[in-house]
């Protein structure tokens, strides 16, 4: 008895949205982890974390998907474009899942979690050479997994990249991220120049001060309480989806500036989940397309929103009152203020102009290591040099170089462009906003930021993942990929900012 | 090719710790619902559940569990006592989630969750009849379960029991409730010829001092801030376990003793958890026993410790100081204001002569409403006239009669009764205690509870599920299980406190 191609569907779209439901109720137990679990919970949370891994990963390889997904495709001319989307992302899902044997899965997920640890430590001990076996040993695995998901002639590289951003290859992505380098390089040796110029904080700011202002921040960019929170951890992250998408930021008594653009940062990635199309909530269509494009609703509320002249005029007299700081009040002291620019080591404290050449770097670096082009003792050497040919200052130590960050020690390797990538969709989301919309000082001034939502909402969030990223994104903005309206941005930005 | 028998307990031990896993993330789902969610998460949070419900329904009847099982009976003479304690436990959930047909799971599953509202709805219209449909069709579905559940000549009644406190059954626990009745009507009359004598709160107290007073009792009580948190919630309760077990309590301008208490008596709950046997953390021998064990752990504090003459000693200055009422510190007022006696209409709220007498009347009505031999059009009625019997008084209206808890909207049926249990075996635990420890006042009045934190730990918490419940309080208190050392507790207290 074979059943009817509906019927086979609604199993089909059963098993999709308890797989999605599982998914978040981990990410439930993420959020708890940073923000409230108790310290002595961490060895449990840890098998209840390894439980839901593997019944999700027994959901998503039920032979029963190999056999919906073969009938569904035979049948495929008959379902909505909605259907067919669920269905093809649904297939590659099953692929990536299937073809990784348990063993390999184990290992990496084992691998992976002890590396944190070591990373750790060697980061502490600033000492790259404790650290390099256990890479080693990871970018193997993560070699080898990549050998069973490639698809024919496809590169580890980009298998590994299409994790992250579906769709992407490094044919496309290395001319677009390094055709970034040489205007980045000159606007910032031309901003090194007038470096005297920029006002810098000093002083101390109160924690409660901080947190109150990141409030009125999430008010006035349209974070909605009742389907949202804000807390404390130690690294700023949103997580959750519709109904419940939250965010947490991080404190610092001399630098105001992480708490208040952290939450608006991860206010942007909230604002995309929760404006995934309700429709299709619990399916792969209903989903984020990729990282790349949710980075980019975090970059536009950070940079082109929350950075700009305009809205920095609405935050100036807030933020002079917050703190008792008055002069800060003054002209656009405070714009300067937060759009300072300075060569620094440390990717995540980059300003917009430093920022992607960070992850050029590391771009470069790790599609080399996968490639075979680079070993892993020649790692730290070879980020050294780089980074001093493009920054024009040698690094220091491991720990604010090669050691700086914990993505290679979790196994994620084709995550760090979707960095540079968020900043490049957002340009140009941003271009097309401001043609449709009009100029957005006098609102921004005002802080009147939902005309930009909506506009995001309508052109972005709610397509889901319909389109892939890039066709998303050509269709949202009016045209194709490209770096060219960030490097326009960046130039038109700092050239006002700072008379170049 | 057939396993070894260790290979298939290896097998089994590991299907039965990732259930339990899998249970304490639903858990911390549950904490966080209400707790942390924000309002608009509660339709995601609901399809979060059902996911993990379904999963958890699928791995307790997986076929291989049967196969299991009857392997490891087969051999069980080769077993350590705790592997058998596991191999018996994990038959009695294999067969108890086995028997009940999918359709019914859910239909009782979507009935009580649906029941909820109209419960609330109709407690707030103080209106039965609103409830009474939904309470006969929840009544039937819980009659049809115990139909396959029960075993051969096994009443409905028995069956549903044997979820909270199994091994226990109606021909126990009748004369064990009921022999309550005489001596706690008697003790309540003498009392309320005195009530004129108890002194009473009046006033307002602050919510910032009842949370940091709750927080200094929960220090002296040996909560362990680092496997637990303190928060907020609408009904207080106690969630998760080892490592990670925390608390909640409620907050009342007018009376700060229900934040007090309600943190003492979860504070109770947390502390079995964390004390049950480490090396079975994840199985089945490794649970606590029966929800009246648990109750007992939650009420010894509350009552036997929290609310005696010596402990009320070590409170009253630092009562008197939170609130800044001084005429508090004086002599035993607090502790007569603590232990005030008063006939009320709701069961959390009673004192401790009262309680027992509100959970008896809930288990004789549950009781003849499974035995069918009370209809749900008479329950109101039958509530009415049988409180004014136990109480002297009349209920004013359902919603402080009949409507005023939730458990039947949600289908407990035979959860009530552990609240009594709890409170006789927490006085035959308290007995043993004394004889065994000597006299706690001078320890109490100075705050010192850890010699009975580990006379608890050795004789209950770390016995896990190895023995039954009513093996397990023989063996500790040294007496069968009997009401006896509960009425002694309560009329001597009482009359030293009222001098009767």
């Amino acid at each position: 008895m074979s059943a009817s191609l509906p019927d086979t569907y609604d199993a089909f779209a059963a098993h999709m949205r308890q797989l999605t439901a599982l998914s978040q109720a981990a990410g439930v137990l993420s959020w708890d982890q940073e923000v409230m679990m108790p310290p002595k919970g961490a060895a449990g949370r840890a098998e209840q974390m390894a439980a839901l891994s593997t019944v999700m990963h027994e959901k998503i390889t039920d032979p029963r998907m190999g056999d919906w997904l073969d009938a569904l495709e035979d049948g495929s001319a008959d379902f909505s474009s909605v259907e067919a989307a669920n269905i093809r992302l649904a297939r590659k899902k099953y692929a990536r899942a299937s073809k990784v044997p348990g063993r390999l899965a184990t290992e990496l997920a084992r691998t992976t979690s002890m590396a944190q640890t070591v990373w750790a430590k060697a980061r502490a001990a600033k000492d790259y050479a404790a650290f390099a076996p256990t890479l080693k040993n990871i970018i193997d695995l993560k070699r080898e997994e990549a050998g069973y998901i490639a698809a024919d002639g496809q590169s580890a590289y980009d298998a590994l990249l299409a994790d992250f951003e579906p769709g992407m290859t490094v044919a496309v992505l290395r001319p677009l991220l390094e055709g970034l380098r040489p205007r980045l390089s000159a606007l910032r040796e031309r901003i090194a120049e007038k470096a005297h110029t920029q006002p810098k904080l000093s002083g101390t700011f109160s924690a409660d001060a901080q947190m109150k202002l990141a409030r009125e921040l999430a008010d006035v960019l349209n974070y909605d309480w009742q389907e949202g929170r804000l807390d404390l951890s130690v690294h700023p992250f949103s997580s959750g989806t519709r109904g419940d998408s939250r965010i947490t930021t991080r404190v610092d008594d001399h630098d105001p500036m992480g708490c208040l653009y952290s939450t608006v940062h991860e206010l942007g990635h909230a604002l995309y989940e929760v404006g995934l199309p309700e429709e299709h909530q619990f399916m792969p269509a209903g989903q984020h397309v990729s990282m790349g494009v949710h980075e980019s609703q975090s970059r536009l509320w950070e940079n082109q929103i929350g950075r700009c002249a305009a809205f920095c005029r609405w935050l100036a007299p807030r933020f002079a009152k917050a703190f008792d700081r008055p002069e800060l009040a003054q002209g656009d002291t405070l714009y300067r203020v937060i759009n300072r620019v300075e060569t620094g080591f440390i990717r995540t404290e980059a300003d917009e102009v430093h920022y992607n050449l960070h992850v050029l770097l590391r771009f470069e670096l790790e599609e080399d290591l996968m490639a075979g082009n680079l070993s892993v003792d020649d790692l730290e050497g070879e980020w050294a040099s780089r980074f001093e040919r493009d920054f024009g200052t040698a690094v220091p130590d491991a720990s604010l170089g090669v050691l700086q960050d914990v993505h290679w020690s979790v196994g994620l390797f084709g995550y760090f462009p979707t960095y540079a990538l968020g900043n490049i969709y957002a340009a140009q989301l941003y271009q097309k906003l401001e043609t449709d919309l009009g100029t957005l000082d006098d609102r921004l001034e005002k802080g009147e930021t939902g005309d930009i939502l909506a506009w995001l909402r309508k052109n972005v969030h709610e397509k889901g993942s319909l389109l892939p990223a890039d066709e998303l994104m050509e269709q949202a903005s009016g045209q194709p990929v490209s770096g060219e309206p960030l490097l326009d941005y960046l130039e038109e930005k700092y050239s006002a900012l700072l008379d170049l």
